[in-house]
């Protein structure tokens, strides 16, 4: 077994409505930053011990299906790197 | 100018308390997934216009000192790539 952390990245998909996103955006503006769009993520930085790198990205991807993404509103991506244990 | 994302990663410093994440590891256990840590954090996509790639994470920088990051509890990380404008 090797020591690996996944990273699941979860975002609302385009045309979702983000207000928390909007209001950070409004207010970066307010403090007289220039930008042109702001989109907010969550992120769970997931600490496995697998056989591969595969079969780590494989279970976080279910950990997103299963409970840490909603699939009506968000997309999720899992990227995963081995990690000293 | 040209067009960069700035992915700004705000963490909670070690040894804070994160109980949200702790739930969501609790949960993903009593799913059946074995995990030996999880961490939660927030991530800001952020479009601006800029002469290069420094003087956008510079800005990205000053974003996340200002009003993303609370420096007692958070750190953060920001990274910079060019976008299709």
């Amino acid at each position: 077994m090797t020591a690996y952390t996944a990273t699941v990245t979860v975002r609302l998909k385009r045309g979702v409505l983000d207000p928390e996103a909007e209001t950070t955006q409004r207010q970066l503006e307010r403090l007289g930053f220039d930008l042109a769009d702001l989109r907010s993520a969550d992120q769970f930085e997931i600490d496995v011990d697998a056989t591969d790198a595969d079969a780590a990205a494989e279970r976080a991807d279910e950990m997103a299906e299963r409970l840490l993404a909603n699939p009506t509103i968000h997309d999720y991506t899992v990227e995963v790197a081995e990690r000293d244990a």
